[in-house]
């Protein structure tokens, strides 16, 4: 007979190999308590649905930071684990469990979001990582094994066949990877999206939003032909989805630095999230003074460095999160965009709080502006360039 | 009769206000030379051609930066106005004039970009910039006198209606601004782009095009399916550009910060540039290390303001363009992508410098590498958050 | 007669350049109202004392920011700067006036502080500054034309010679610059310095000071043996000047890098400010996160950037006061350092908010850590550094 | 009887762990290559004597890069460790050992700088680190079964009593930590420091030296009174060593964040290479043109951090090194300083590539520079400023 080992929460998702590390725990003697959440949409087996806090505590602050890992990557994957893990943890210490387990590979980055999430809420906690554990992953190799394991302990097993790479999917995007992606040279299969329309099916006639900020976030977005208004932010950040899925917008095919120090190829799709980070980047810049903008750009690109490598819970996230909340005091107004085939363009913009001056920047009037001051702005920077000219007596080798 | 006041080289675009500025000067006593190049495009009228040396001196070293100001504008512009200015300088020098001259409006970027190269390299320059000058703007308050003064004056005026809009071309782009763009709200009209197809009327199939690169440049670009191969500089862009161009890609509408402090609608059109900027991102980060990379978007960023802000020819910039040179020792490979409806889309690449490890990395094999490795990692990366939540005691608060 | 060209405040230091100012504003038909302030504690003419809001208002924020201006300069000036004319800019309000005056040179960093506060807090003001205008500078072209002009009209003239070098006095330090100094090879002679003792000639005994902290600000300091205590900030910044003073502490001899584009060598003792940075320093690092301390230093060095350009009012200052402010919340504790010959050292402090975990580093004893998580750790981090050499074949070569 | 496992060079120190650890890896069965380094000053046994090659191929680079952790600590023990691992490696290579082995503990930021320098350089070493192997350390729970095993097995047994601190020296610095320091309250005692003079009892003059530098590294030290020269690396830094030595120059007192997450307090004294770090800031930013200098600044804060973490062996160090190599080449010229009780005092420099213009900055004469043009050079700087206000309407609040 096998002694209890305790309660461990598993991140269950329903798939194959976390149904098999389900059992596998209780033959280890522990008490096993599964957790599902919806962004993972797979099953449809619901326990817990952390949608809107999802959108609203994740995806708002990381589209005011403009968060993008490598200049593409809008970090979908990496903003769910700590939604995820927080919920396990509170489920953990609700239900008095001191361990929790996940099905991420070794080689990842999930299992790092998973566990540093898990030890910055729980500092007590206990991990168990099977596919970091000897006895698990040399009794599983392969799939194979896990099909003849389920089988085995019937547990159900997936009927149609795997497809030859492995997704993950929530509502902010799916991720692509493995399998045949693994080389990078290979062209991901057209059958290989399931959020967005290849852009060559999808419609001929764009569709033209109007997209309101506060502080900001979206707060409303609406059709101009049709008229359809979202005020919620799921609400809007699905219809975003739809609209932008329908497009074939946020397909992106890149190779990446996981945090473990080795390259990935991963191919994406955000075609919400695509759109907001267009909206974004315009009302923000329309809004905010450019020396912000430039500190706030840093600190953004940090942020999403921070994110990718799961430090969502942590003092350096917690301070950079205050810092870009502060700047979007002002990013208020309202843009509108087209979205078409696979692209979005920026159409107008209008805002309460604009730095956009019409007057001051008009070739027509002058506006309080006298173009003599430009003058002594051009030769008190030139005073530098000047000096180092006449050092280096080089302007001629220059020219 | 006049008094000479001595020479001055006039960058000449062929336009009203330069053919305006060029009497002008002469009215004030100075001997002029007009001076024309060829990235203006307008009129036929060539007498310099620096394509060649603007896509290797200018465009490339931006590129290799991944240059793009305020998250989106590529620099098409800011990149052109050093290279006429060098060559303006050049001429001045060699004629032994002592003065140059230029039509950038009092309010603008273009000013100071001008200026600003003509004094690093030719430090005793004197600068002639009308649109500053009391005398001269005061006397062509608008559009109508400069007719009015070409018109009395026997210089040719345009026949063609102006477009409400003012317009700047280059061999990189085209860009738009002014009269009713001025209004930031104001879509742009259908009709105003010169170099690129609107997407909405562009092929329904893609072109699929392979571009190879050495030190971060490209030095081949194929034609996967019509076997079309371009191997110099300025073929490879040009042929870019008429791809891009063709399926629409590189529209942008933004508000951008000028360097002298206001806030400015611009509409750019980018085909060639644009897909070049995908294409390297693509293949920097397949070669480059990740913390090499970080380090390398940051000094990219700097660079992008150095240079929009018209420090082309500045220590700072020197300095900057050669650590990003030295940096993109390893980029090279071959990317393939698909241009279409205004996007462009990375398929696949390849390199035989890049670090990607497809063992390494692999979900199927385990390659050099031992998962319990990460259990370590993730713990030691897990003290400092361990540490920070024992202080805070609010691991409880933030659940 | 002359006639009125409305009201202007004139900063007005009591020295020979502002006197004789004032005299000829007065001449050009301005209502001239002149404005004292003690920072400038020249002459004992207390119209407005600011320590206390200098002290609270702008060392405090400085404190906290450890602002240094190219790795060594405290930035006493550029701090009391945008103080003086705040005030100054108050006061026009109040009064009516719609111009302001001041005697900074037109070579200097000063007039831009002065002036850009000014435009920040007053938009519509008007700056007359006197040494701009050519009128006033070709008129006075060296002391003795000041000095002639003010005994004519009756200006009390300075009996004393003056030094051979000109300063710049206010609570947080003083400043030396011009004439013999101009040459950088030139030493600083012994009898320059005014706040700070010759270390030579300070006492052989160190002074120990304690000085407490709370969010990053100090509030209490005392003297170990004597007991001495000081509280308010005004008493507490007001001690450490005297006991940094007393031991010869924080002369500095630099040259740097004015906002204009030149390099100006400067001369400076700020005895209290240093004490405090080194303090500030150690208790930051005692309590603060590492990795939100790199993102604060980098903010902290922008800051002094900002500062030193004369930016202290502007929304780029705004916002990276209002960022470091928050990364000081835990920034609390005691500090005990010595002061002698000159130099602090710091001998050891201590903290309720401390991050510091004597069990947990301790060589003696284990604490929450397992050694072995070390090896995973680093042998992750190693997995780049292998990738690149085996990429590199490199080892060899570097051996 | 033993079986042999290969052969495992030993980084010995001579001391008692290491000696232990000799030992006992023989008893695991290796065959043990002990290698000393004089950077290790210990027990006069030099096998390997590193010394040019530390100062010239590490203490320069970090002398180029102002290299300073955490504002305060250079670096001694950090660039020491990848010096030291090199030539294990280039050992290790040479007679075929398979494996290397340390002394440095499971919590300290060694271990890392040793085991990455070798995986950077031979990536298919094997470590072994004693001190994480549950086997070796829970043998060895402290220094009384060292002893004892040491005592036993014959190993010479240090007679005088150990310091209640643990110290680690190298010709650049000696750091102090544990025991009775890692309570950070705590003063360290007089009688701790080995190279530095107590500041009381050091020499009541000054000596002043004169610093020359090319690309940014020393290449001559003269002692102004005694004419002294030294002007090779080595000579030049262990002079600088015994000046700064005497006069007590360099020691401080931190607490500082380690790689692993923790804070540790730490006592160093580095006097030669305080005393270059003043001189090098000073004709670093006396030659350098301000816009590089900020860049540079950042790159070696960046560079500090890898070189502290342990990554001189990497591709960002490389690159960065670089980059401040390509910043140092006009870095030159000669400085004047005084070293006194503690402290180093710049007197005066100069340099026949400075960007110093004594014409240009004069307060006397006008130089090529015309006062006018600062007021548009603020008033442009304003326009941001003034339209902020303007739509903040926030002037009044402020005042």
């Amino acid at each position: 007979m096998e002694m209890k080992n305790g309660s461990v929460v598993l991140a269950y998702s329903g798939g194959l190999d976390t149904s098999c590390i389900l059992l596998w725990l209780k033959e280890q003697g522990y008490e096993v308590i599964a957790y599902l959440v919806t962004p993972h949409t797979t099953h449809g087996v619901f326990i817990e649905d952390l949608r809107s806090e999802f959108v609203q505590e994740f995806i708002w602050p990381a589209l005011q930071a403009n968060a993008v890992y490598e200049d593409r990557y809008l970090l979908g994957t990496s903003i769910a684990r700590p939604c995820i893990a927080r919920r396990q943890v509170q489920i953990a210490r609700r239900e008095g469990a001191q361990y929790v387990s996940h099905g991420a590979t070794g080689k990842g980055n999930d299992q790092i979001r998973f566990e540093l999430t898990c030890y910055a809420l729980y500092p007590q906690v206990q991990i168990i990582a099977p596919w970091r554990i000897p006895e698990f992953y040399s009794r599983f190799r392969g799939r194979t094994d896990l099909m003849e394991y389920a089988e085995k302990h019937g547990i159900p097993v997936p009927v149609t066949p795997k497809a030859p790479w492995s997704m993950d999917a929530n509502l902010m995007h799916i991720s692509y990877e493995s399998g045949i992606l693994e080389n990078p040279k290979n062209h991901a299969p057209p059958d290989l999206y399931q959020m967005t329309k290849n852009p060559e099916d999808s419609p001929n006639e764009p569709d033209v939003l109007e997209i309101h900020f506060a502080k900001g976030v979206p707060v409303k977005v609406r059709h101009v032909k049709e008229g359809t208004c979202k005020e919620t932010p799921l609400e809007i950040f699905c219809y975003l989805n739809e609209i932008g899925g329908k497009h074939g917008v946020g397909r992106i095919d890149i190779v990446e630095n996981r945090f473990i120090g080795m390259k990935s190829r991963g191919i994406y799709e955000t075609p919400g999230g695509t759109i907001l980070l267009h909206a974004h980047l315009d009302i923000e810049t329309f809004t905010m003074d450019r020396e912000v903008r430039k500190i706030k750009q840093s600190l953004g690109i940090k942020f999403s460095e921070f994110i990718y490598n799961g430090f969502w819970y942590s003092p350096e996230c917690d301070f950079v999160r205050h810092c870009i909340d502060k700047s979007q005091e002002s990013v208020e107004g309202c843009v509108q965009l087209s979205v078409f085939k696979g692209q979005v363009y920026i159409l107008g913009r209008e805002s309460p709080k604009s730095l956009y001056n019409e007057e001051l920047v008009s070739m027509d009037v002058q506006g309080d502006y006298d173009p003599c001051d430009a003058s002594g702005f051009i030769r008190i920077n030139a005073v530098r360039l000047r000096e180092h000219n006449r050092l280096q007596g080089a302007a001629q080798k220059k020219l």
